[in-house]
């Protein structure tokens, strides 16, 4: 499996709006089997996003659905900053799709 | 929700025995939505945990579990390092039990 865990921020006020776009194209995705979209109680403007795919061309795929660029296309201007996504490699654990 | 997001590193060589100890409790944990352990590629000795929750107070309780404290108990003494856990708000996502 491949995991992805990244940190980004919203430019101010909308990071409801951001994270909305984020969970829109969800159920477009073959291959994810965790993709979970958290606020930072610390910082309001502050998303995190945790995922496992079944292995990186998944994921690599999953940036080339419509839904997902048109999502992408739409969140992009509405966010400040990306700190770099750490790539992972799930071994186990519960909650997966 | 309440999630966390954290890193620790193993004591060399131990890393796959402390990531058996993680994923051994895990049928145990009520209010558990999602719990990935994983590892880092870039480091040999480090294990991601992320983790969701129906709430904190899930999560506390989860720690007087006796098969997670036995767990914990044989797990601590495999680990170098803890990074500050991230404690983080789920908002939503797919791949929660």
């Amino acid at each position: 499996m491949y995991g992805l865990i990244g940190r980004m921020t919203a430019i101010p006020g909308q990071r409801d709006a951001l994270t909305a776009i984020l969970l829109e194209s969800l159920g477009t995705m073959p291959g994810c089997l965790s993709y979970i979209v958290a606020h930072d109680p610390a910082d309001d403007h502050a998303i995190w996003v945790t995922e496992v795919w079944t292995d990186q061309a998944a994921h690599r795929a999953s940036l080339q659905v419509p839904e997902v660029k048109a999502a992408i296309a739409r969140g992009l201007p509405l966010i400040a900053t990306f700190e770099d996504a750490r790539a992972t490699a799930p071994m186990g654990g519960i909650g997966f799709r």
